[in-house]
């Protein structure tokens, strides 16, 4: 039962994926915008681990693996690198990273973004499980990704149960393993 | 033309994948239900084919192809082992008996499912071809098979006429071949 | 800007997949039906290249590779041999030519022809990159040309546009890389 359960610490890397950002050229504006709406979404105790890398597949997906094997992160959360350009390869390096595909977070992602923008099409973000880490891919842009994680943040703390991780709080309820939100 | 045509003998494989109800600690719920429903939904002739499997890959893949290969199963419904956890391989189970997948009966089960409870997103369900069979994956609580089966099933006539089989006869009116409704 | 550029001259190859077209059994009408919704559509220069072969997962691939590398094309549509019918293999041969999945078109499509037919999960289109083209599954049935092309296109000339292509202006309003609708 989710009510007798003490949430537990979580780790969550937020990974910037961006040629730019990664060489200082850019401010990195996704990885603080996705602190930013953790803060104000998760109620338990959590901490974000950081990185930034170019949009190079394999620098990519040895950062996931990274950030779920040696940092010890429950969740981690990509921005950049998911669009139809020749240097977003995102997705790619995820699914190289992580063998079990979780199709529901694209899907619900791209539909909810498809209500704001008809280009939300165009984005190839997947998420998928490696061992008991959670990877979701954001876009790059500050403005789809409390679109996109408003989607799917709900699931989360149930995802990461179901895999192993500790249990995360939400504000404003959470749902618990019967799959129904709770009051 | 279908209003032409005799409706045909049907054989649906129900397969149960569940390790604790393959060992029989834990009563089949899944399985039943299914049964259940379709019972209530097949107008023609039909008939059930049940087997419970553990979650385990091959024996999953093994008993989709015994269905479709040597019992003419028409259909089969899984229910069970479509979740993130570890043990929860049946997607990718049924991907290895059957080569052509069906993208859309996953999106539009998954897209039912989370008008009612956001975690629908966390189901990794897919439905493919085996030859002239059809294989969908349904997740593994009795409440969620209603509303992902009501999600697909008026497809699935139209479905197994494409692939070779037999027509299926639902009550409350089927799609004929030309995709369109008929009263 | 979208506002200070030049639209440019846009190739776009229509590809109708079809074992009776192809022999001339049957008159395409899928392909026809593709280039007048298109003319409705785009308001800059454009030309369609017009190509029918059968339903042979390595020719419709060879059609794609060269409509895409030959002709220029920054935008190929295909119609027909999307379903689960044995001889249904455009999914397939799109995926062959094209190394970069874009799995929101699919999708959007497929939701889009659902609120019309139930028997539009059938449809097991995709769409995906070959370079700097776009490559788009359409389902046989000229009544569900339009019926996917709407709930897609306004997206289309920003991915062209991102993946090297001539900008492609449509009637009725484009969308600009910010990814916002503009008047």
């Amino acid at each position: 039962m989710v009510s007798a359960r003490e949430a537990g610490h979580v780790k969550v890397g937020v990974l910037t994926v961006s040629d730019r950002a990664s060489r200082g050229e850019y401010e990195d504006l996704g990885g603080p915008a996705i602190v930013d709406y953790l803060s104000a979404r998760i109620a338990s105790s959590w901490e974000a681990v950081r990185r930034i890398v170019p949009d190079d597949r394999a620098t990519i997906a040895a950062a996931i693996r990274g950030l779920a094997d040696d940092d010890g992160c429950s969740l981690v959360v990509t921005t950049g690198g998911t669009g139809p350009a020749p240097r977003d390869v995102t997705p790619e390096a995820t699914m190289d990273a992580c063998p079990v595909p979780m199709p529901g977070f694209g899907e619900a992602m791209r539909a909810a973004s498809l209500r704001t923008v008809p280009t939300a099409i165009l984005s190839r973000q997947v998420a998928a499980l490696r061992g008991s880490t959670l990877v979701v891919n954001l876009p790059g842009k500050p403005a789809a990704i409390a679109e996109c994680l408003d989607a799917v943040l709900p699931a989360v703390p149930y995802c990461i149960d179901l895999i192993g991780g500790p249990w995360m709080e939400l504000h404003g309820g959470s749902v618990d393993p019967s799959g129904r939100p709770r009051a």
